[in-house]
């Protein structure tokens, strides 16, 4: 079984599950991944700890992750962008592989040219703690982030919105900022939040193919992962 | 954590996961309800257990029962009608209360006069086994069952298509089924299969408020539970 270490949102942790679902060519129940999912809510929030100092998650999601790999896992995955802020300290004495969101989602920007900018929208945690830079930069792309007005009048509400149970009000809200750094000379958008593909398919929008839907792409690497391992 | 015994199949898991997030009302992650879902699609095939004496998969569903627990969960559930079929085995000795989909979705009908016909459809194996049939009766209702050529004409094939992910197809043919056992007299229908729901969802049929979501109605027992254990 894959170990997924979820919660953070739910939505998104579902959102997650039935992406790692669809992505399986499955004629019969067996064909498909297994998965034990923990959607633990309870884990304390991720941006007041990295923005405020307020108590780190770090202890229970280690404990998350020791329950998945005691319970069985042979591989850990973690849908939630803001949550790879611990991820070296997640995959530090840990006995089994631990799919990053990030590596697999900049893996799906390949077809786009070098030196490409490539906006990342998410929490303000995410993006003040450059998560996506490194790999953005390893594989010859610029990052860019959205303006402040942007993410107060719309990044952040549409995160609340899904948390909160408001897909399609938050969709708009995702779709306006996707279009906006679209003007701006992104050529792609990573959806670097889990809300936001769910936000997004809600609407239906057209401008889901020019994003990079982080969920799917971790989905599809948990896939790939298991194909390999238990082809 | 609520245990979740799933993968039979594990569209059905995810259903149930989205509907446990949708009843919630909750305004932030730390609302929800956690959940610790194993959806290990590699049990093995209930109905022919059943039906034909292959293989049962009681130990896989004892071994998944009790590594749910090790994890941490303080009560169970399995979103699959037909391995309602092993319950007894599974509640016995079992140290966490078992909330069944079989009680929870025959509680949904109290709103029916006494001695209302209510037919129940679902695999083969869970009408002959007659899961519901005590349930029903203890609350004086009369089971009845599909005919042959409407289980192997509609019936059978619904489940099969949810199975391999063509859920509009099963959703069509769940309707047709649906609407026979209406006209034949039945005053509700009961779900009685997991990938059923699902398939009456996709095509968005008009019958759904005639019939019970046996997935709704775990999914909506299991956030009671919860509330009631930890408000």
């Amino acid at each position: 079984m894959i170990g997924v270490l979820g919660g953070m949102g739910p939505l998104a942790t579902a959102d997650f599950f039935n992406k790692v679902i669809a992505l399986t060519d499955a004629q019969h129940d067996e064909d498909h991944v297994p998965l034990l999912l923990q959607s633990d809510p309870r884990i304390p929030r991720r941006p007041p700890a990295i923005l405020q100092g307020a108590r780190s998650p770090l202890p229970e999601l280690l404990a998350g992750r020791d329950r998945l790999i005691a319970a069985g896992a042979v591989a850990l995955a973690m849908p939630c962008n803001t949550a790879h802020y611990w991820f070296a300290d997640l995959v530090k004495d840990c006995p089994v592989p631990f799919i990053s969101i990030i590596d697999s989602s900049c893996d799906a920007l390949k077809s786009l040219p070098h030196g490409a900018k490539v906006a990342v929208i998410g929490t303000r945690a995410t993006l003040a703690a450059g998560l996506f830079e490194a790999a953005l930069a390893k594989r010859g792309f610029v990052g860019q982030a959205p303006s402040e007005p942007l993410m107060e009048s719309h990044i952040l509400p549409a995160i609340a919105d899904v948390k909160a149970g408001r897909v399609t009000d938050g969709g708009k809200k995702v779709e306006h900022a996707v279009q906006a750094l679209l003007d701006d000379g992104a050529q792609s958008v990573l959806l670097a939040c889990t809300e936001m593909p769910v936000a997004m398919q809600a609407i239906g929008s057209p401008l889901q193919p020019r994003c990079v839907d982080t969920t799917l792409e971790l989905a599809r690497a948990c896939v790939a992962w298991w194909r390999a391992y238990h082809p």
